[in-house]
């Protein structure tokens, strides 16, 4: 009897973490004399330490099929980290034990960093109790940081997303410059790294002449410089857009959306970055203004996926149950860039172990000189994973996506645990 | 010599007002009998004071045909209202000399209440300065609170955007409420009328289970009733979507977003609804949040149109040439519904007299009785008006909008004018 697969999604969820999972049950499916059930995490991991599996068997191949246009997480997702081997062994033993009384024998988990060492964990645990499991990871960030990879699954259509909302909105302000709004300021996701910030600098090309100013988490914000800046684009422009990332900070390292506002009872600040950078400008130039925070309307929008993107994510999906079927253990697929005119894009592999706990920030030379903007370097590496669209279906004006299931899989152990 | 038209866009832009500016110069082009030269209004009715005039004859029929499918408003739009004739009866007389100038004989007016209104006044003036112009409203409005006409075009666009970011939202959250946001809060515009909020109901129906909680202009807000509603969708789901209008308020007036927020230096709020009613939420709940402020980007999010919206948008720029053509005055041609399913609809037309002024808000009947939804009678009104998809074209990735040439007309008048 071949062993069953387990499949879980980790972290927050994008507009194409469901196309892996399609990649990942379609080609099991496709793989029944290597890989029986595939059994997905209720909640993410959290559903193999509670033993609270969903069989994903009991599913249609068109729902299946549907989880490639469909956005967010259809098992469920969690933000819970386990912790190091030494520190908490239990979780790990737990995870083997849980593998163990269902016969699984492959560990698929969807995620970015953390969620790549714990695969690689599990993987590395797993041979010394003597239940070998063959991890692999299959990438998964809005956050494009995962190192190796080119780019990561969910990072394009975000960038997609960012992008073409930036350009419409800056019509729109331009329309507006003469008698009312100057300033349009749109918030964007990355704490850490302004891989999406930078994606607003597509909203200008050659087609056009839109003023971005960008605020990267990269740069030390400089209120003076800023604020030139700014004023010179509405000089020149009679408007400015601003995209600014939720990660964008002072010097000390405070946020921007920190600002000290307080509410009626004192409390600390309620709202994000893009109120107080349009605040500011407001206070020292006087512009009218409008902000915008797109928060999880940018991580959600399959209705505006990249092609690129979507593809990615299946093949991720697709490699990683090959990879297994080939006997491959604590790897990673990985998007391996070609060539940049025409794009292409080929599948590779990486070792978990120079994975997990990397982070991959913007190199410095994508950001310009003065540190508002994009290089035509940045642009290069971002213009292909914008590349084509791929609309889900309509039914009735709304995009049709499914709801699984989600069938659970009957309890073989008596004992709990609480994560 | 037939003479000249004139036409301006009004107040906020939407994604498909240029659908109508594209109506009325495509028309316009094909009557070359009766309609000489089209000139647009460089920022609305600001360029017809300042005879600052663009002259569309220069734009290629590729470019006119692109506005179809181009966001923003084309040639500038702006908030600058008429006053009363009586008050400054100035300003209509300087239009009318404009006008009479560039051998205008046209006037089309692209806009809401406050432009139907100065339309109306125009028409009467001329008529009375023995200059007469044909004075035709063409009407926009993303608020959708024109009245006799069923829907506005541009609502139906919006309606369908914020339909669709509700619905990719929510299944993102229940992704994610096991172990992180059990709340996700969106903030819509619409500071009178609730039909944008309403919109934002449609993500919900029969193919899911989405609870949707609406914070309409037209209901009073009650905290403890909303939160024993938001706590009630939490235990039953585990997760709940909060749509807040822009112009949700307190019984005694004040807007939910001006709710006591200071910054460090003591000013008034920086944040919207959204994060006010987020807050409320954790503070009395606990829930983990997530907050959205969608701004500009509902109203330019021309990759989202609904095609009912666009075609509509284009029949009244079409249809206020034809009744121009044939000698009306100081009317608007109106979207009729003759059918809701399927649905149907054809083109009429309204006297200006009734159109101006005149707000249209949500009618009772299509708010639930608890105040926190839509009705059936709400879900017939608002679905068609969501129908279809027209997406733009699109070159590397990105939706290939116009930036019109926007030729100016050369000046006839010696005297200046400050509006």
């Amino acid at each position: 009897m071949p062993k069953n697969a387990f499949y879980a999604q980790s972290g927050g969820v994008t507009a194409v973490i469901n196309a892996s999972a399609c990649g990942v049950i379609e080609t099991a499916r496709r793989h029944g004399d290597a890989i029986g059930k595939v059994y997905a995490g209720r909640n993410g991991i959290i559903g193999a330490l509670t033993e609270d599996l969903i069989d994903t068997s009991e599913e249609s191949d068109e729902a299946i099929a549907a989880l490639r246009y469909t956005p967010s997480g259809a098992f469920g997702s969690c933000r819970y980290k386990l912790k190091g081997l030494e520190e908490n062994r239990r979780e790990y033993e737990r995870l083997i034990e849980v593998f163990k009384a269902h016969d699984i024998g492959y560990f698929f988990y969807n995620g970015g960093g953390d969620s790549a060492d714990t695969c690689h964990k599990v993987s590395q645990l797993s041979e010394t109790l003597g239940y070998p499991i063959q991890a692999i990871h299959v990438p998964k960030t809005v956050d494009n940081d995962l190192p190796i990879t080119d780019n990561c699954p969910g990072f394009g259509s975000v960038a997609k997303y960012i992008a073409v909302s930036t350009r419409e909105a800056s019509y729109d302000v331009r329309s507006m410059a003469k008698t009312s709004t100057q300033l349009f300021v749109l918030e964007v996701m990355g704490r850490h790294a302004g891989w999406i910030a930078a994606a607003g600098g597509l909203a200008a090309d050659d087609t056009n002449d839109i003023p971005v100013v960008i605020l990267f988490p990269e740069v030390e914000f400089d209120k003076d410089r800023f604020l030139a800046r700014v004023k010179a684009a509405v000089d020149s422009h009679g408007y400015c857009t601003v995209v600014v990332s939720e990660g964008a900070h002072w010097p000390d390292g405070k946020f921007l959306a920190e600002q000290g506002t307080r509410d009626a009872f004192g409390h600390a600040q309620l709202g994000g970055a893009a109120p107080v950078v349009a605040n500011m400008v407001k206070e020292a130039l006087g512009y009218k203004f409008h902000w915008a925070v797109a928060d999880y309307l940018q991580r959600a929008a399959r209705h505006l996926a990249s092609k690129t993107d979507v593809d990615q994510a299946y093949a991720m999906g697709k490699a990683a149950v090959e990879l297994a079927v080939a006997g491959e253990n604590a790897v990673m697929p990985t998007i391996d860039r070609t060539s940049n005119d025409p794009y292409a894009w080929e599948v590779g592999r990486a070792p978990l172990s120079e994975v997990a706990n990397v982070e991959k920030f913007m190199p410095a030379e994508f950001i310009s000189d003065d540190g508002f903007g994009i290089t035509d370097a940045c642009r290069q590496y971002l213009v292909p994973l914008i590349q084509g669209e791929d609309y889900p279906p309509y039914v009735n004006g709304m995009p049709s996506y499914v709801t699984l299931k989600n069938a659970g899989v009957a309890r073989r152990l008596d004992s709990d645990f609480k994560p």
